[in-house]
């Protein structure tokens, strides 16, 4: 099928650029962090396909942020799978328990009452899980906020038969998009600092702490040479969202930087003056929280406004498009693009080489 | 299945006041303007289910906003569809057209190409499209800027064989979230003007031009007493978004309002800190295009942030909130946020009455 008969709006994978940036991040762990593990994000992307690409190049396995994406991997054959997130109720615990009879499962707890619902979801199914302590990093969203607090949640799950202590979730979600490169260092410097004190803490207890795993895109450099940490999060990369592009590069240009492989194709369907465009993706297709789309495919056209099937573009007075014509917009913030999407369109120049379920997972 | 049961972020309808927020519309316009056609907008809902409740209280049909919606909606029996928008593209013109051997099915041009593409894919199906030129009354989005435009594409549309000529598309997008009630008043007797305007340049050429469809529930009052429109399209009504209630409300009070129908039902999944709950819905099942979701329902929260599958909300020092607790938002956009669901899952007295499928309709 070539390209241009896909009907729009709809998800694009630029195969070659994906393969571009798995490969980059591999090679750039492989000569400045030889040690250090990567276990890609997968909600960014959702797709047991694209993930095995990753397994195959040397990712240990795959972080997800839902039970469902977790079920999906686990189905896909991906064996090694961390949930980087809580579950508060017995039924998702239950369902994490039981994938840990075909995969290593692991978890996040930051709360004595998620320590009991895992315990006992693992003791009902006869499996173990690995089970990390998240702390609090700087993000200000989950963990625990001291090495006190960190420690007596390791011992809990320690003593815990049904549970394994895996070491400590410390993912520092705002620094990714700190604009200035130092400004992203300084916070993971903090990170680091902070995941340290609380696998102090835990080691004198006289347990092992030997995870410490985290950091995104915006920062992996940092975690990768922080010697605290022991293993990369990063997800994004493989698609690279607009909004990521804005942050200020390495300026020495050690740290690699990633290209758009994800586009969504559109359709102009009006032109109703001169200067305006209308196309066929808005708010239901793709996600403007972390700002619009790029429309550095299309130089001269700006993107003036989205609503719920359409986005406004403003164009040059003489701009020749005409409705039936084609546009790929680079969305300001894959993940929740993604996750409105069924599909992910793989291409290869011009035709259309595979199709990528979504696991939506609900 | 009692509602505590369900697994989240999960969409809730609640029944009763979904059904209210019908009848409240019906009794309007029955007493105020007994004329007019009800057309709702079924891309609020997506629901098949709901359209038909909708139809049963005395709606003429629906519109759509996609093709995929007008399959959805005439699969299910809805017999009078309307495209509230544009085709630019074979495939979705062939789709429309075949679908006009069951249904009516009505669709939108502000261009000669999309003329061209309507008519040749009624002859191919051998069926006849109803065709409303869209008039640009102020929305600054798809529709003709001028009488004359609007007067040239009814007679093209009106020559073509497959084709009908069935009147105007009115519809002020931008008018429905003025805050305030005088301002929506007159940003609508303005489009009253532009509407009229272009009906009798059509009149004029000998043309009939009996429909004149548009409004939302931000201002159909208006369009109802304009002595124009001939029906309206108002969709938000039946969910009620959080942004459309910050509307100025008519201070005489017989414009009536709305309940909100629609929540999100998400799980405090981590109380990491006195004053900071997260819960389990994010980016991901919800739309923050138009402002965060309201926290009515949980009176001494206050909605702090989102990431990708959590909120992080502000609690008071003396919150009992746990893991495992449940909280209903109401989401700020109710279209985009259905549109990322699967379900919408209906409930009476705590308890789950109907599983309503979402036609996401890629």
């Amino acid at each position: 099928m070539a390209l241009a008969d896909v009907e729009t709006p709809a998800l694009l994978v630029d195969r070659a650029l994906l393969d571009g940036n798995i490969a980059i991040l591999a090679a750039y762990l492989q000569r400045h962090a030889p040690g250090l593990r990567l276990r890609p994000h997968a909600k960014t992307h959702k797709s047991p396909d694209l993930a095995r690409r990753q397994v195959a190049a040397g990712a240990v396995g795959v972080c997800c942020q839902t039970v469902g994406e977790v079920e999906a991997m686990a189905a896909a054959g991906i064996a090694d799978v961390l949930l980087s997130n809580q579950v508060a109720d017995a039924g998702k615990a239950a369902r994490l328990a039981m994938l840990a009879g075909s995969a290593r499962i692991g978890a996040c707890v930051d709360h004595p009452l998620q320590v009991a619902l895992l315990e006992e979801a693992a003791q009902e199914a006869g499996t173990r899980l690995h089970v990390l302590v998240e702390v609090d990093v700087g993000g200000g969203r989950c963990g625990v906020a001291t090495p006190e607090t960190a420690a007596a949640l390791a011992g809990m799950v320690a003593e815990s038969p049904g549970l394994v202590f895996a070491g400590l979730q410390a993912y520092h979600g705002r620094a990714q998009h700190l604009r200035g490169f130092d400004e992203r260092q300084a916070a993971i410097e903090e990170a680091s600092r902070r995941a340290e004190a609380a696998a102090e803490r835990i080691r004198a207890r006289g347990l092992a702490c030997d995870t410490i795993t985290g950091a995104g895109t915006g920062s992996f450099a940092f975690e990768a040479g922080s010697g605290v940490y022991t293993e990369l999060q990063c997800g994004s990369y493989v698609f690279m969202d607009a909004d990521y592009a804005l942050n200020q590069p390495d300026p020495q240009r050690a740290v690699p930087g990633f290209a758009h492989a994800l586009t969504l194709l559109t359709t102009v369907i009006s032109t109703p003056v001169p200067g305006r465009l209308v196309c066929d993706a808005g708010l239901k297709s793709m996600s403007l929280d972390s700002g619009p789309p790029s429309l550095a495919l299309h130089p001269g056209l700006a993107y003036a406004g989205p609503s719920d099937e359409h986005s406004t573009l403003d164009a040059p007075p003489d701009c020749t498009l005409q409705p039936g014509d084609r546009l790929q917009l680079i969305p300001g913030h894959c993940d929740p693009t993604v996750a409105m999407h069924d599909w992910l369109v793989v291409h290869a120049d011009g035709v259309v080489t595979e199709l990528w379920p979504v696991a939506r997972g609900w």
